[in-house]
């Protein structure tokens, strides 16, 4: 099968014009079929915060109102993931921006309230993958920003890691799919203030005894959660790395 | 040929809850291949005076600096048109929202400086019909947001009549094209202030005298320059009307 190749990247990455360069040009170094995911929550609570509108986050998670999607829906779809074709264009990958109410690409529901009230939140329901190969089949990359919908005309703050993560499994029948989670950092880290102690291969097990040690904590546990998921349900390879290093090999591979 | 209809719709109707049902009702009952242009200028200046940024117009046109080119971009190509592609969904009209910079659909070159700097303002170089057409073929809805870009990675803020105009000329080659321009007022008007006045049928010889008297004036006059351009490549038919006639036959029909 044809590998596919799909990226994830963090706000932190697509919002500075230096790091948003340096990725575009590593992300161009990738072989055969690709598929960029991009999140854009820094820049979203700093036009939230300019236009007046407080945002609140809980378990790392934007608890999404009626203003705070709008805001999510114009810098998500708008402005970072218009950036990212215009910059991918230009060096010649014929990139197409879309969030999972175009093409009707991912279909979510609101996510239902228990103790907490996440708002116009979606859990992803069906990634469109047909949709998907069709658009790979005729060499395009595919730049999904983080927003969904409901089917019935409500957008959904959908949370890119999981977009990463759904679109990679619904891809596993197509395609052998490598996914690939960038960030600021080198890989799982065992502390997090010193690259050097990047961990080169992390199992389920020694996740497990990570957790417990608490030398993984927080927004990383959902993160590895999702890889484990993924590899469990067909997805080849997971890659926990920074930009710079997306194609030299050096980060953390996830094996189930 | 098949016809096509392309249907460009003002800020102020796709800005408003009511409207836009309206206008996503209407156009949910026009037959055969279809695309939507959509401007957003009006949420465009509030969203920009919210965020402390001024913005300055000349001859209808938006003075475009950095900073209101990042606004344009959020709230064209992410708030307006991603809403309006979920609500066509939630039609079952599979839409799929896009800029110029996606698959390289509409290229354009930064306005030149003369005496007036427009900024980033875009003048479309060219349309890529086949791509157009290959949505349509396949039974896509593309929603079009004034956003294009020069291909070196900058996006430009593009006039959306403009853009009608471009794209139904382009397809004249494959498609019987209509295009409507649909806007507050029931169509051109020979007093503005009262509808009842709609000039049925508008021929150039009319327009030029119309112009001469100043009954036709302002922002009218290169929207009909426009129309009489589109008949003069190809387009098959101009029609000028408000969204509730979009159906009905009731407006300005534009002819040689």
């Amino acid at each position: 099968m044809t590998q596919l190749t799909i990226v994830k990247v963090g706000g932190k990455i697509v919002e500075d014009t230096e790091s948003l360069k340096t990725l575009i040009k590593n992300f161009s170094l990738i072989a055969g079929y690709k598929i960029l995911v991009h999140g854009g929550g820094r820049l979203a609570t700093l036009i939230g915060e300019k236009l007046g509108i407080k945002s609140q986050l809980i378990d790392g998670r934007r608890v999404t109102d009626e203003e705070t999607l709008k805001v999510a829906t114009m810098v998500y779809a708008g402005l970072v993931n218009k950036n990212i074709v215009a910059q991918l264009q230009s060096m010649n990958m014929d990139a197409i921006g879309l969030t999972g109410a175009d093409m009707n690409l991912i279909l979510s529901v609101k996510r239902p309230v228990t103790n907490i009230d996440y708002g116009f939140v979606g859990d992803i329901v069906e990634v469109n993958a047909p949709i998907l190969k069709d658009l790979l089949d005729q060499n395009y990359i595919p730049v999904l920003a983080p927003i969904t919908h409901d089917g019935e005309g409500h957008l959904l703050n959908t949370n890119a890691d999981s977009i990463a993560n759904e679109v990679a499994k619904a891809m596993v029948f197509d395609f052998n799919v490598r996914l690939i989670f960038c960030f600021e950092k080198r890989g799982v880290l065992i502390d997090e203030n010193d690259d050097a102690t990047f961990i080169p291969t992390l199992n389920f097990e020694e996740f497990e005894d990570y957790k417990q040690r608490r030398i993984i904590q927080g927004g990383m546990i959902p993160k590895l959660e999702n890889a484990f998921d993924a590899l469990g349900k067909g997805v080849k390879e997971v890659f926990i790395t920074r930009i710079s290093d997306i194609n030299t090999g050096k980060g953390t591979f996830i094996s189930k």
